[in-house]
């Protein structure tokens, strides 16, 4: 029987923009612990399969990070925003793609330590290609890659997002059972 | 050329346990920007194969989920610890094994757009059982699969952490690649 924490008390020690923090006390298995707690309204990651077989990707500068990251296409939740059509929102503005067909494939989430954040991943094919259209503060460059090179920059550090290396190994694992996907390309 | 974001200000708003909330203003690409960031020492994630060709994992309540999960063993890195002494404390401490072999695979941040969170995975191989000595404030069930199960169990939402789900697509292409890992079991 795993032992289940109950809240004692709650304090909001920031609001913000995208987070709030909240530190609580809870019941723990020799007495009382505290639980630092980061609110977040989640987000969704976007698997996006070219017809020439190529993931969709975007390399951008990530301030917590320090430098600029390669990865999937992926977005904030705004409050009770449905997750599929964020993702199919962010698709079309950080890439410019549409798609003929969206199928959800998993929850998670990101630092399940410390923060409620969830992350909804959707894999997205028949794509159709348009003008991408990002908010102000984004400078987004798109680029392809076969999930196989995909694996390769984890493995040799040029890729060193979470979500992205969970698309890495899920797609080269989706292309061996879909092999129809790169075909004759 | 990626847009790089320049610090302007930063203040911090709580300096925690586990964790501090910074919120710095920065350049952007039309003018200024406001960026949330949680500082954190980051953690150490571990893939421990089991001479059955299982994988060692653990159950716990966790309350930024509100609920039990079933993850891979994991540990927070005190400020300035070595990220390898910390995976083979943590395996020791939260299930019991030693290991007489452990190779880094890669970091990677848990949310990049707004946390400076490093997760270290390592390889941990050829292991030797013995007695777990978790923290007084964990309580840890340690339960083994394959990656085929574990696979099975994100694709129906039984696995809902992010590094679990990287070391399920992970472990389901090493298995592949080292058929020898699962033979005469």
């Amino acid at each position: 029987m795993i032992f289940e924490e109950k809240t004692i008390s709650s304090e909001y020690k920031y609001k913000g923009k995208i987070l709030n923090l909240r530190v609580d006390k809870v019941t723990a298995p020799k007495g009382e612990a505290t639980r630092e707690i980061v609110e977040h309204n989640g987000g969704v990651g976007l698997l996006a399969i070219t017809d020439e077989g190529k993931i969709v990707m975007v390399r951008q500068y990530r301030y917590a990070a320090g430098e600029a990251a390669l990865e999937i296409p992926a977005g904030k939740l705004e409050e009770g925003e449905n997750p599929m059509e964020a993702a199919i929102r962010e698709l079309k503005e950080e890439t410019g793609y549409s798609a003929g067909k969206v199928q959800f494939l998993f929850s998670y989430y990101n630092s399940i330590g410390y923060s409620g954040e969830l992350m909804h991943t959707y894999l997205f094919t028949d794509l159709i290609p348009g003008e991408q259209h990002f908010d102000d503060d984004e400078a987004i460059e798109v680029e392809e890659y076969t999930p196989d090179e995909m694996v390769e920059m984890v493995r040799d550090g040029r890729i060193f997002d979470g979500k992205t290396i969970v698309a890495a190994y899920f797609l080269k694992d989706y292309f061996r059972e879909h092999p129809e996907l790169t075909a004759n390309k």
